[in-house]
């Protein structure tokens, strides 16, 4: 059986050094295309494997980076959303043949277990997901100096933390307009919470377009679950019985929203426009079918991936990435 | 502001050696009932922090196990169950200050990715669940000599893996005892994939009591999926029409069974009685409610943390947990 092609049979066929082509293998920017071609051709001639825990030898990486989850361990279950984003990042980082290891982040102590575990120099970046502001992990992470990236701006680390999202104010905007056109003039709103970008954005874009007619009468707050959907409708109904619309930040809060108007006897769309966001598994299931805002969250989830990878290679900037939003109208207004 | 107590204050509170207190921090066996509680006693005086960051520096130890899933990405979101597992793992292992890692396993990458990971010292042991027997992770895991144990047997590593599981068999025989019971005489089955123990012992199980009225006629496979039940469901239809009862070995493949069979016409239970496996979530949200064996699956994940525990401490041993099944009566039956 013939040897396994080593480094130096590619250098050799390359006609570059070993170290070129070391460089090569880790991405490294400090190399001429003319060279990095030449390493090319050379690994596909002499058909060499790239062996990465040789290359964790020489870069001191791990090969994985860690999906922190900030949300209770109940949440991540019930939102479809998670489940796009984690095949989504797996996927893109195992082209790379890096691991993803996913870790939650809920409470306290499992955020000081995850900071203990990235200073220990188990991973080579961190992806965060559902972060909310103020949180002692960020902190942790940001001076801890590991390359570490947020699916949704990290409130108050706009500018330290890179990330891509969904253009969430936009998108409110979208949904805000659409309910108007039909001919509501009571709309109100269930947002995120006031601590998430998705929370405040949405509301933003909500009252861009309703203006002063978006008093805090017709505004009430969620948690993004199921449940908080249905009773911040029953307040919302409370409040104000003769409301005609109401914009859900969440497609699974206003799943919520729908069993608590169809307990009060409110047919959607007739007496009241239904509207959520995200257009994940959640809206087509829901009865009537929802009017959602698409959010490209398999998009957002790989664009997270890129600069997460970027920032570990060296190349990384920290400016966001911002995709577009769409309606898309079912049966629900 | 008084300095931090250290170890050293610990020994000198609890008149022992440095040495001693260290191994009283890693639970090590060899130190005597009155050492161990003078240290104990020594650490509440002193108000000494235990920490796990300067332990590892002594034990090599990581502070994290892996928790390796090996189904493909779409199913982990599916299934109730996981969250079940996840959750109580997680709790369980915070009350040992030491943190869940997830990694899926669903496919040949993955699997290697997986193995890489440990093998790189980045995980103390390793809690394998829904492994499929014949999978090269095993292998690789066991050729490491990491500690491993899992949730469910490994087919064929069933005496050298610990394991935690609930009685498929006997929880099957409940379940054909109740609808032979009920007066039914054409009882099908669908079982798991023939890989898993649960989707063996199942069978096993129902064949146990229907004897040679289990013929292969009656018995059809899926793979723990909903849309697999939808599937195997018509297939039995279609070669049996006056089967007027079916066994389904978990709930999600039941839910898909009530499905074929609502668009078959068939009436639950009234033509036909459909039991299930697992008392998940997704039991009590089925029309009808759903008949089904209820397995204790967090008991399953806390012992199985236990076992896995006990063998990181060099305390551990291969004797199987297995806890007991119950029927759970709803109104497809």
């Amino acid at each position: 059986m013939a040897k396994r092609p080593t480094i130096h049979d590619v250098a050799a066929a390359a006609g570059v050094s070993r170290g070129t082509v070391s460089r090569v293998l880790n991405d490294d920017r400090y190399v001429s295309p003319a060279a990095h071609a030449a390493v090319r051709r050379a690994i596909a001639e002499t058909g060499y494997i790239v062996n990465r825990n040789a290359r964790s030898l020489v870069t001191q990486r791990t090969g994985s980076v860690v999906m922190a989850l900030s949300e209770p361990h109940e949440k991540l279950f019930e939102d479809p959303n998670y489940s796009v984003l984690i095949r989504t990042a797996i996927r893109r980082l195992a082209e790379r043949d890096v691991s993803l290891v996913m870790m939650l982040a809920g409470d306290e102590g499992d955020r000081e277990r995850v900071l203990r575990y990235v200073r220990g120099g188990h991973a080579d970046g961190v992806f965060l997901v559902s972060t909310h502001g103020g949180d002692a992990l960020v902190d942790g992470l940001v001076d801890a100096k590991v390359p570490l990236v947020a699916q949704g701006a990290v409130i108050g680390r706009e500018n330290v933390i890179p990330y891509a999202a969904a253009d969430d104010r936009e998108g409110a905007r979208q949904m805000a307009r659409h309910l108007v056109e039909r001919g509501r003039r009571k709309v109100a709103t269930i947002t995120g919470p006031m601590d998430t970008p998705g929370g405040i954005q949405r509301l933003e874009g909500f009252a861009d377009v309703l203006g002063r007619k978006a008093s805090k009468r017709l505004i009430e707050h969620g948690d993004w679950t199921r449940l908080s959907g249905e009773s911040a409708m029953a307040r919302l109904l409370e409040r104000t019985p003769d409301l005609d619309a109401v914009f859900v930040a969440s497609d699974l809060m206003a799943a919520g929203a729908l069993a608590t108007l169809r307990a009060a006897g409110r047919r959607v769309p007739e007496d009241v426009a239904v509207g959520g966001f995200d257009d994940s598994s959640v809206a087509a299931s829901t009865h009537p079918p929802l009017t959602t805002i698409r959010q490209p969250l398999a998009q957002v989830a790989e664009e997270t991936v890129r600069l997460l990878l970027e920032l570990i290679d060296g190349t990384g900037h920290v400016d966001p990435v911002i995709l577009p939003t769409r309606l898309i109208v079912r049966e629900s207004t």
